[in-house]
């Protein structure tokens, strides 16, 4: 530390240039949050000047520290950090602060701007993807590290605040964090007493501090951080020396500090402050009262220094991993195909082929369990856990070691009855880079971690989740863990493959479309119940989202099914064409899947001008762009034997039969309004 | 105390017998959960037979306690209580556990069994809830005891476990009640050290009496329970004696105690003892190994001579209600309104009318504010706040009173920045009665509290949620802040109504639908910019879910569209119209409104056989059953100000019109497929 030590006053110049820089960026664009980042800056300034191991050249070096800023609104700052340090961010693209398609938008975000590691902004999920972050470090560091080759080797660092650690999620994930001891996470916690309602009294009067100690977390005040360092500094230190405990560092902040009318207000949160106001907190830093994004030459010293001690850390780092890749060479390959996000060749050359007649029935959660099993063994990234469900969401390998404080090497996550936690750490583990998480819980608890689930999907983690008891056919446990909504809830979000699975083949064709998308998160949802194989399905066939499971010699009416109601139809079929209704049975395991094939393959499964009916245990919404009638839950469900309930609302291929019976009658003597004959206006842009 | 107690040996007796009950339940049904029951049977039996207030006659005697079984799975206890109690629940009720269309369900609804306050099973969400009564209790006494009247006057119990406090959302509540300083709560903590998983040393290590003391409660622990009740009653006594706190009691509890293979392991939790470990258990407990659901007449002698003193104390505050009536009736009217659930009749009254040409454009978020306003000072039950965005969502009434521990009469809510916490609070308020709640977060943040969103749902509370800046045009923020699938998420769910208004009369009535909607949640959905009034609008209209906002002669294209984006479609359809192709613009500010409108109303807005465009701002889905084409967002969004954003997504007058016209295009050679000509098949059933 010794070395990078500029004297107080260079220092503070220093904070002060942070300040008026991330200040200058919502002053520019009449928006944004000048508050945070001008009380957050000693914490930047230490970490960019002197803690932080990075390289603005190689802003995915696999080594580097992570850093989160939790507060994700106080993004300027961050902005600001990057560009003081040399990334790919110029002065131009902080004038263009929150424009369009700029790279300094409103929320970090990590697709977007190089240096940034997390889309933060919905409070809580920075500090809880942290954790997963570090979780992430443990674990390589324990699976390719070696005496002489410590690879693996970085701090976790997080800015957030009072907001954060509010909200449910931090909680669950910090409390985990203590009990797995990540030594190597330190959280930066900026203890303004200011949220956007007003003073923090209104509402947050717990004691921090005690509440993470009461964690397992080592806790540390710092009173002075505004205009002194050496108390923040002497903290971090004694942070690291604690090596078994994640640690919580307290500053003392004062929200919008210099700002001559707004520091210590909530009126410094969320709008630029003024030209005037502006202009005196300049004043009051010593620097130019009507310059615009200035950094002072001797301020720009400080970090390009810093940012070069980075470019050779990086370049030594190289240097070690050639030479690990002379003494490891596989285990080199391993780590640089991990990082490149590939999978191996042979990552599904085990996924089970199920046989007619010759396996046995089981429910979709058991042949999940087989493709995990499958997989584990070839796809060393590809771990996971659930949330207390392990033995309900079947997603514990064979003999796999846990993943605690004393076995980093373990691939198996406990993760505690902590739904949302759970699923911001997988996001974490998959931002650190050569990790591919999964995470289970029961389907119906998906509206406890949607929040987690929808960054997930802008980040374009390929997070593999397992939500088991995936309709009313769960049974006994009634309509509180039946879900009714949760597959339209995460179809209708972007960039989400959601699979139903009605067998086997179906199955291992989700795990493989899954671990394909490394861009796209993949919901897997699984029965609780046995349920028939289908004769017609293969890996093939289901890859391609839907497709003709039963037909008949010229169909009269189409069955489109997913998941275990697909046999009910099949069922149904049979008495059908028996009666002189030739049917044809669509098995759609993944509606996005689907809806990415031709308009041809689509239109040669689903001509749109036949009769249509779709059967799922579930909400009908999103069914009527395919079909003309739907059978489908139009109220919660109710406690009973899973065959029963399914029976009560229709589940059964008598209702089925009857329904489609009805479908057909009803297009007698009337057209049949043609599905496939509308038009798909291309949007005029998607996001990036 | 003293008059209750019963004697060590005929307590335990009284123990053993609801422990043998509870493990019969799922003996007979061949599924659920023996082990919590039986760990937790001490902790019931003190609450049942001595501590707590309640008439099996009028079980929705207002002045009753509170109970709330956080650990829904336990529910085999609960339904014990309530038959040893005399509450409508006899031993056919038993014995029909978890089947189906039974009053005893796999979890607790509060819809089907009298003595069930709210339906848990998701856990974490009873405790939560549990801090609403609390509070709901705390605001009435402020609102209607006198020194001489104490109506209201109730303590809150819970039995929770470790999933409970495991869970983020509590974790919210907790915080929350700390700081309201709620002295009337008081909870046991089922402390087993058992999870699903496994021993709670898997994932779950924190020390959590040390966080409770963090968050402001008071904290005790009572290592046996097992065998005596001595320490329990002194440590509820103690609990009593602060006012000021809540409480939580750490039981240290045996899973599945008594079971001769199961105590104290997780395989006691989910599965019926089986035949043999449960005889062992009786034997062990005393009781005849044979017998099921068997009740000593000393122990039933006990619970009757409970119930008669609630009896009587329920005839004690009947007269005292009485003699209010007599001192203050207005306010005894009111009270009585207000617990049947009935509006003012002059609840509407205030309602803004927006005068075109006078009036100022505002954002909905403006209007809703306006709405608040109007209704406040009519409707004393209308209540709520914001998970600290009270600027920003506008959800504050003027002259309002905080809510706080020093205020309690308070009617604005300062949650936090607690979203999952807030809306399972306002269920515990509105499941206390007497009240209507509303809260109130960005829409994005949704995903935060599904879970909680949904119990309301289920439980048909009438909650109201106020979720602004609903769509991309919040713009800067950007897409983690911006919603898309958020709308159809709420829209998949079944009994909630989702409004979202397009100018001040639409706002006006998603307000009225929502106060008269008492079983049903509802979500008013505003824009964060100014809109455009209508001219075809009125408050009449949009009661109907969706009307013809501005229609032409003989048109030829039908826009559809809600919210921000309808003042884009009248300006296409004016374009349109000039180009000669008469365009009529449908406005649907909530379509399950719309869809219980007759058929007959339906087809005159939308006939389904002319080409029709739906233009949102969200994600495509559940478009598909009202429109040909749709204008919707089919990636996230991205940071940019609004209208910018509006525009490079295809949200604009120039945009919509090009569909517009291409869709016309579309279907001039070809038939047009009639949507509305498709069969509803009833649902064989709904649930209750």
């Amino acid at each position: 530390m010794q070395e990078d030590y500029k004297g107080p006053a260079l220092e503070l110049q220093c904070v002060n240039t942070i300040r008026a820089v991330s200040a200058d960026q919502p002053e520019a664009a009449n928006s944004g949050h000048p508050g945070a980042p001008m009380g957050c800056a000693p914490m930047a300034y230490l970490l960019w000047a002197e803690l932080m191991k990075y390289s603005a050249k190689s802003p995915k070096w696999i080594a580097r520290d992570r850093f989160v800023l939790s507060n994700g609104h106080a993004c300027a700052l961050q902005y600001t950090m990057l560009h003081l340090s040399g990334y790919d961010l110029d002065v131009g693209d902080l004038k263009n602060f929150r424009q369009l398609l700029s790279r300094t938008p409103g929320h970090p975000e990590s697709f977007l701007t190089d240096g940034v590691e997390v889309c933060t902004g919905p409070l809580g999920q920075g500090i809880s993807n942290a954790i997963g972050l570090a979780m992430a470090e443990t674990n390589l560091a324990a699976e390719y590290n070696t005496p002489d080759y410590k690879l693996f080797d970085n701090y976790t660092y997080v800015i957030c605040g009072d907001g954060c650690l509010q909200e449910g999620v931090s909680a669950e994930a910090s409390s985990l964090a203590g009990h797995l001891g990540l030594g190597k996470l330190i959280v930066f916690y900026d203890d303004n007493n200011i949220t956007i309602d007003g003073d923090t009294t209104l509402s947050f009067t717990e004691d921090v501090k005690k509440r993470y100690e009461a964690y397992g977390w080592h806790v540390q005040e710092v009173t002075d951080v505004v205009t002194q360092l050496d108390d923040l500094r002497a903290a971090v230190n004694v942070a690291k020396s604690v090596t078994d405990k994640p640690s919580i560092i307290a500053c003392k902040t004062l929200i919008g500090y210099g700002s001559p009318s707004k520091q210590g207000s909530h009126d410094a949160h969320g709008a630029p402050l003024g030209g005037d106001d502006l202009a005196g907190a300049k004043e009051a830093y010593g620097l130019p009262k009507d310059k615009m994004f200035y950094v002072p030459p001797e301020v720009q010293e400080v970090f390009t220094a810093a940012s070069q001690k980075g470019e050779k850390a990086c370049e030594e780092w190289q240097d070690l991993f050639n030479r690990y890749m002379t003494a490891f060479p596989d285990k080199a390959q391993e780590i640089q195909r991990r990082f490149a996000g590939r999978l191996p060749v042979d990552a599904f050359d085990n996924l089970p082929k199920f046989v007619i007649g010759q396996d046995k029935d089981l429910a979709t959660r058991k042949f999940s369990e087989q493709c995990i099993n499958a997989i584990v063994p070839k796809v060393p990234e590809f771990m996971g856990g659930s949330a207390d469900l392990t033995p309900s969401n079947c997603t514990r390998p064979k003999n796999a070691i846990d993943y605690q404080k004393d076995t980093p090497q373990g691939k198996y996550f406990r993760f505690g009855i902590r739904e949302h936690g759970m699923c911001a750490i997988v996001n974490g583990m998959f931002a650190y880079g050569g990790f591919r998480p999964y995470c289970a819980t029961f389907l119906t608890f998906a509206g406890y971690c949607m929040g987690s689930i929808r960054l997930a999907a802008l980040s374009k983690f390929g997070i593999v989740y397992i939500f088991t008891h995936d309709s009313i056919g769960l049974g006994e446990d009634g309509p509180t863990h039946q879900p009714i909504e949760q597959l339209e809830q995460l179809r209708s979000m972007p960039n989400i493959n959601v699979f139903r699975p009605a067998d086997s083949n179906e199955t291992a064709a989700a795990y493989k479309v899954a671990l394909e998308c490394h861009d796209t998160p993949t919901v897997i949802a699984c029965s609780r119940s046995n349920v028939k194989a289908l004769f017609g399905s293969s890996i093939e066939k289901a890859e391609k989202g839907g497709y003709i499971a039963v037909d008949a010699e010229d169909p009269r009416l189409i069955i489109i099914s997913t998941g275990s109601e697909v046999e009910f139809c099949v069922q149904a079929a049979e008495k059908l064409t028996a009666a002189g209704i030739p049917t044809r049975i669509v098995s759609m395991p993944c509606q996005e899947v689907f809806l990415q094939q031709s308009k041809e393959y689509q239109i040669s499964v689903l001509p749109g001008d036949m009769p249509t009916l779709s059967v799922e245990a579930s909400s009908p919404h999103g069914w009527h762009r395919f079909s003309h009638a739907q059978i489908a839950m139009e109220s919660f469900g109710c406690s009973g034997p899973g065959e029963k309930v399914f029976d009560y609302f229709g589940f059964s291929p008598e209702n089925i039969a009857d329904k489609g019976h009805k479908l057909v009658q009803f297009y007698k003597d009337a057209p049949v309004p043609n599905l496939s004959n509308v038009p798909h206006f291309e949007p005029l842009h998607k996001s990036h």
